[in-house]
């Protein structure tokens, strides 16, 4: 059996090339003694895996170069060496960006093929659910009735972040660019209010209205993807006592000169604003309550997909392209037999 | 009996002047049924009286025009017409920037004369006594063995900070503008490292050397007070999981055009970092602990006075010009029977 896969031949400098990269077709030999082989269906692509491209210091290490890039996956066993799984079984890795592939046990998660979606496993019962999860629910400890800001709505967090907002019975504001993605958020993710942050000249005065026009009188709580104008935005409409879960600020990463940045950070002291970061990763705790809340609200029809899906491995670097053009809507997925 | 009062005639337009104030000559009669007759042994003045001065919206009421000022002071009661209070006692209040004044009783509260220096009662054992525990021990959930960083490290709550986390087993890093205020800190305040920030002509280097000379790979907790360079250098800095107790960011007061602000706020998320803003009023819960932790460290000789003094009422507005060239160190106090 052959299996394609996408080696990193060299770091990227700024936006990464296509040069920077190499589709390799390598021999599937059966697994050895203990290994388990599966085809993935399906895997993810995020903008953390460009800092992932070079091998500046980080809480993930650096991909090795000549070598299949990790990421999430969700295949099917082919076949095992291993107790454990048996062909047919649906398996989570981090060995995507590659068709078929052995591994040891240890590096495949059983997942419950008939609970949910076969992809909802790397959205939003994955860690995009974890992300948005444990950024409302243990970091920003969303109560119901509350009046929550979704900045990067339409992306693959904040899409499930205003889902499961939404769900907490809280009214929810979220923040994209362009009229298709709010439009997306209206019309499938059901927010109260969405901003078209690229038609606003001035975020904050936008944010201001939004609020008011939901008959609130500021955010209790702030989900931040973006940084910038965003953060200036709801800092400005804060409430005393506001949390403001971070969760990235993708606005200042490719920023080299000066940033774009809040002016009124002082808003922290005077409302006794509470900021903090966190990665999903720090939360694996919470993952088992977290796909039973999924699957939950999945089954009452209260989780709407977000997914942009580029179909088969050699779409998968126009689907990390996408990633950087702003077109994708919700997670960036690959699928293997397209 | 007549009491000299420093009344607001007019609000200021950026820097205040001295036709903002007029001193006024007022009879003080004997106090009416209930009231009780105090003569102010000491008053503090504070940067956050600028922003009463002016009629924006705050947490705290703007000042009244042609009325004497408010904020904290220790008098002595000289009559009294109220069962609680006797002549003689010490009491606080927040009725300053007068010699002498009437006063119902609910506005005043006794002070222990015999367990602290008087001044304390508007130092440590006060609001910045409060603020600097309140914003180590509660929001930062400050532990023994930690690296605290304090920036304005020589000012009214900022030296209170360095001595609450150096009495607590903390190492502390303090920042202040100019050698004798970090000779200061050196030798009065005891903190391990000083950094005068007016030498450096890059906050984050020196920090990383001051943080590397005293055997630490990074700070813990970032006691703010400053904000812009100081919170950027305190991110680098930052360990994982780090907390900063946002006490206020007094480089962006006065700021009107593009502030000097942080560019790795998004180490907020990769640290995982905590950025809490607070107010001592909202602490007011813990005042008894703070005065009882305060007299024992005080007792034990571990509580160093920090306070710059003017002598008599008519030396107050002096006193609060001081707060803004940088001069003073420690608390501003006016000593009112000088």
């Amino acid at each position: 059996m052959q299996s394609r896969e996408i080696h990193l031949k060299r770091r990227p400098i700024g936006t990464p090339v296509a040069e920077d990269f190499a589709m390799v077709t390598v021999d599937a030999p059966p697994p050895g003694p203990g290994e388990v082989q599966v085809r993935n269906l399906w895997m993810a692509v995020d903008p953390a895996m460009r800092g992932r491209m070079s091998d500046a210091k980080s809480y993930v290490p650096p991909f090795a170069l000549d070598a299949p890039m990790e990421g999430p996956a969700i295949g099917e066993v082919i076949a095992s060496n291993d107790p454990v799984f048996a062909p047919g079984d649906l398996v989570f890795s981090r060995l995507g960006w590659r068709e078929v592939f052995n591994a040891p046990a240890s590096a495949l998660q059983q997942r419950d093929r008939s609970a949910l979606p076969t992809q909802a496993w790397l959205c939003f019962a994955g860690m995009p659910g974890l992300t948005a999860y444990a950024g409302l629910m243990r970091i920003a400890r969303l109560q119901p009735d509350e009046v929550v800001f979704v900045s990067a709505a339409s992306g693959a967090v904040g899409s499930i972040a205003c889902q499961i907002a939404r769900n907490t019975g809280c009214k929810v504001i979220g923040s994209a660019g362009g009229p298709e993605k709010t439009a997306f958020l209206r019309d499938v993710l059901k927010v109260d209010a969405a901003i078209d942050y690229k038609a606003e000249p001035n975020l904050t005065k936008a944010l201001a209205r939004e609020v008011k026009a939901i008959g609130a009188t500021g955010i209790d709580v702030y989900f931040e993807n973006v940084g910038g104008d965003h953060l200036q935005a709801a800092l400005s409409l804060a409430h005393n006592f506001a949390r403001f879960a971070v969760c990235g600020m993708i606005s200042q990463y490719n920023v080299t000169d000066a940033p774009t940045v809040p002016r009124n950070l002082t808003m922290i002291m005077t409302k006794r604003i509470r900021m903090e970061g966190f990665i999903a990763l720090d939360h694996m705790d919470l993952e088992s309550e977290m796909v039973e809340r999924m699957t939950a609200w999945n089954a009452a029809g209260q989780m709407a997909s977000a997914e942009t899906v580029y179909e088969g491995i050699d779409k998968a670097l126009d689907a990390f392209w996408g990633l950087f053009t702003g077109a994708n809507i919700g997670r960036t997925l690959v699928g293997f037999l397209g």
